[in-house]
Formats: structure tokens, C-alpha cells, sequence
């Protein structure tokens, strides 16, 4: 997994930063009942998980990543903000050395974004699925930023990141085509939303 | 005022089949408080008004439209919804027969768009709030349209539309500049935020 962004001090604090102002957006309708066994597979350097398992304090995290260096940090991360429903292990998605079908829940966050078989992760992720329960996915589209004023440097730093997370063989324009890589992967009841978020420099570029 | 949908019964249709599929997604946050007086700018056949004056039964809307056709099919919906809390008159958003500051609020939706002058009618309607009064504005954005599996002719259906609607002097990616055309008419405490949707016929397609 080629992670595009890299994993330097400086994306560590944008991923938290992303991870705050996108709270709202991503997490609401995300909140499991007591006693639940989630999987947050990808969970990087815990961006995510802290609201994630602080919106659903009563069930059980179990929380995965493929780098041992992000896994430190959400570690970290989790005792700074002394969550107490959570234990990390160190894993491949695509060889968890967990039960099948022994979680409720499987969250997964701008991973699959990452992933040159996204498919094959969400076969291998179903298999510890218990029967009914519920997998949620939360990817991104960077083939959807727009800007105003229209600014072609501005359309070309995101095409860079486009051209570079293909070439590490992501799909940085992964979320439009989630519903037909659920049901390609057997999952059942599958509903997508879009969402969508803004930033104004308007009153920056005024002073 | 080029409408570029223009005023057929089937853009009727389509539009009342808009304001109920994204009614969740348009009016969510939208409720006046009791014996509020509401101006809408722009009610068209009221497939909106129908939403917005539900969401708020104790206030009082006055409804506006150029169209004198459109006005009497909103007039005949808000009958057969049996809307007690609506006035509808035939009006011009840069003439308004009202006098100035007489509206706690004003509601406008999928209107500015279809004007050549955006702003100015940003300003004319100003006029009539009352000062601490809210407005409220609802624009789309065609230029954010994408597809999966991206398709060349969807892009110039869409192409199409939007180089129609600035033939006819409108703007069809207004939605991205509401922050600084608001700003420049005067409004303060202007809060912006994007709104996505999505339509899925992936099990369509499968049949």
C-alpha cells in the first residue's frame, strides 16, 4: 500500500485537522450500540478513531493498521485522550488474524482510496462480518474539487495528486463508484450518500 | 429572466419531484419562529414553498413569482395542500410592492441562477428585511456534476444545460461564489455551506 500522502509530522497534524473540521460530516449516524465489536480497519495514525470510538463509548474498537510507525501514534493518540474502549493491532487487511464473523461492524475510512484491489479488501473485510451485521465506508472524490475564482494552478495541485495516488495504484476518484463496488463485493442493503464540504478564503484574501 | 428549463408541465413535474427528493437536504435547518413574516423571492410553481411553509406553520409567508402561470400553479398546489399560512402576488424582485424592512425573512431558492444580475437583486431584496432580519439562499452548481462510469455524453448533457442557462444570462455555477456575492451586498454573519447528492442506477442498469 502506497499511502500518497506520505507519513511525515506534517500530514500526521493534517490528519487530525482534517479529521476535526470533518467530524460532523463524516461521523454523524456513526454511533454503535453498547456491547458492539467494531473493526476500524486502516486506522492509520487514529485520526478517525478517536471520534469514531468517542461517538460510541459503550462498544469495543478494535482497531488495525498496516504501519507500525501510525499505529504508535493513534496508540498515542488514544491514551492523550484516554479512550478506554479501544486495542490496536498491528495487521494486514488482507490477512487479519481475527476470527471470521466475529465483529458487528467494520469501519473504514480513506482506505480503500489508497488500495490497488479495493474489491478484494471489502471481500476480505465481509469474511469477519457476522451474518447481518453492517460494514460503513467513508471515501473521498478528488475529482470533484471545484474552485472560485477558477484557478487553473489550483485545478492542477489536485490533478498532481490524482496522477500521483494512481501511480501508487489508488483510485483518487474512488467515492463515486462505492455503490457498485459494494454490491460487486456481495454486501446486501448497500446506500451511498454524497457530502460534500466548503472552504471560503474570501475573508483571508481580503486583508 | 431566462428561465432555461422553461414552463412545461413535464419541467412542473420535474420540479416538484426536485423539492421532495431533496427536501432533507434543502430545508434542513430552515424553520421560522412563530408570527415570523417570510418573503419568498422567486416561488416559481411553489414545488419548494410547499416544503418550506410546511416546516413552519406558525409563520407567514408572502410568495413571489414573475410568472403570472407559475404563480397560479403554486397558488392551485398550495390549495391542494391545504397551506393556510401562504399569500401568493405576482411580482418583480427588483419592484416589490412591499414596503422596505417589513420581512423578518427572506427565502430564496434555485433563483438566482437564472439572473443576469445576481447581486443586484441581492441588494433590492435587502430592502425588505428588517433590520437582524435572515435570508436565506439555495443555489445549485451544474459545474459539479460527475459521473461513474464517467461518460462523455452525460458531460455534454450537462455542458449543454449550463452553456444554455449563460446564454440566457444566468450563472449556473453560482453556488461557488455565494460566499462573496453575498459579502459584497451588504450581508453580515454570511455562513456558506455545500451540499451533495447522489442518484444510484447501478440495479437499474442490471435489469
Amino acid at each position: 500500500m502506497e499511502y500518497v500522502h506520505g507519513y511525515s509530522a506534517r500530514e500526521t497534524t493534517r490528519l487530525a485537522d482534517q479529521a476535526g473540521a470533518l467530524a460532523g460530516l463524516l461521523h454523524a449516524g456513526t454511533a454503535y450500540p453498547a456491547g458492539s465489536q467494531v473493526l476500524e480497519a486502516g486506522c492509520g495514525v487514529g485520526a478517525q478513531t478517536v471520534i469514531l470510538t468517542g461517538n460510541s463509548p459503550q462498544a469495543t474498537f478494535t482497531c488495525v493498521d498496516i504501519s507500525a510507525e501510525s499505529l504508535r501514534m493513534a496508540s498515542q493518540r488514544a491514551r492523550d485522550t484516554r479512550l478506554g474502549n479501544v486495542r490496536f493491532a498491528r495487521a494486514d487487511i488482507f490477512d487479519l488474524p481475527f476470527r471470521y464473523a466475529s465483529f458487528d461492524h467494520v469501519f473504514v475510512c480513506f482506505v480503500l482510496e489508497h488500495l490497488p484491489r479495493p474489491a478484494a479488501a471489502l471481500l476480505a473485510l465481509r469474511q469477519f462480518l457476522r451474518p447481518g451485521g453492517s460494514l460503513t465506508v467513508i471515501e473521498g472524490d478528488h475529482g470533484t474539487a471545484c474552485f472560485h475564482p477558477d484557478s487553473d494552478r489550483a485545478r492542477r495541485v489536485i490533478q498532481c495528486l490524482i496522477d500521483l495516488q494512481r501511480l501508487g495504484g489508488g483510485d483518487p476518484l474512488i467515492g463515486r463508484r462505492l455503490y457498485p463496488l459494494l454490491v460487486e463485493c456481495g454486501y446486501r442493503d448497500v446506500s451511498v450518500s454524497a457530502k460534500a464540504t466548503n472552504a471560503t478564503f474570501s475573508q483571508l484574501a481580503r486583508r
